[in-house]
């Protein structure tokens, strides 16, 4: 397994982390196959979606945002971020991923984002090999 | 990788893919173990549900697209589909799973299928072993 | 493939199976590696999500219960549960987990649960290495 980590600014950000995976796919000398690519955190996920347009993870974290207000009056977690793992759980916090020819075999506008629902933080990211 | 690809006929549609699955199986030889099966889109999604009643699925896309509206004032992505790039990292564009005797070894009321939620469009389903 | 099963006790109910996890790995004999946790249900599904604070999970179901409301007047599907097969759907009915020295690999605050959303029932899990 090789890990890596993301810096974050922002209370919720989706960081674009595809080149960051291929170079551990590189570390870990996988040429094809699969990869899972996993987040060991319970307030930020991994989303393959659209990496040409900055507006579609704009738009998506605002819907989420929607989704999973901030705060319910009914919330009882006392560290107040019910909302970051509710939105956590909706997206998931790991992918599996095809792998040819040593890069990860995405659609074409796919890319890989790390979802920080809970930051600035600095979360990992575990790259697996299947 | 075996691919194959899908018709679909309305704005938002889930078509059951089971069948074209295993026939991706049996041309790749897989007889034991776990498949996965992608989409290479941002806008379609793979989901294992009930596939007996068309009413599961029919109910799902009318509660995703309650979750998920057509239009925010707020949208600022210029091809107006945030919804299906919501409702696509909600379910997920990929799923794993198991294989025995050269079938998936689904639930018994398990089907998989496609969610296609901007179409329509004919979308690619990738059937990776693992 | 090893198998276990889970009794609920509520109509939606989060339960950690985190050691009924690792307990099938050691059945299985897999020190390392990845492993594929399944539901075989079409209303219950498994979540990667902190298990410290019970109260991020009863807030999860809360918060899931208000996206995914229990009836719809345009709801078709004869069984009345279709909240419970959306909740399904947003989560997820399967995860992998990695795996190292025969023990899940997961984040530091993380536990797998099993989360029925129309019980209460004894759902299967199935565990299938990868």
């Amino acid at each position: 397994m090789e890990t890596f980590s993301v810096r974050t600014s922002a209370f919720k950000q989706m960081v674009k982390i595809t080149a960051q995976v291929e170079e551990a796919l590189a570390r870990l000398g996988v040429r094809e196959g699969s990869v899972l690519v996993y987040s060991p955190h319970t307030t930020a996920g991994i989303v393959v979606q659209e990496g040409a347009d900055p507006d579609v993870a704009r738009d998506l974290l605002g819907r989420l945002a929607e989704i999973a207000p901030r705060q319910r009056p009914q919330d009882r977690h006392i560290e107040g971020n019910s909302d970051a793992h509710l939105q956590t759980a909706l997206v998931g916090n790991a992918q599996v991923l095809p792998v040819r020819d040593g890069r990860l075999a995405l659609g074409r506008w796919q890319h890989v984002f790390l979802a920080e629902f809970d930051g600035p933080r600095q979360p990992q990211v575990w790259v697996q090999p299947l």
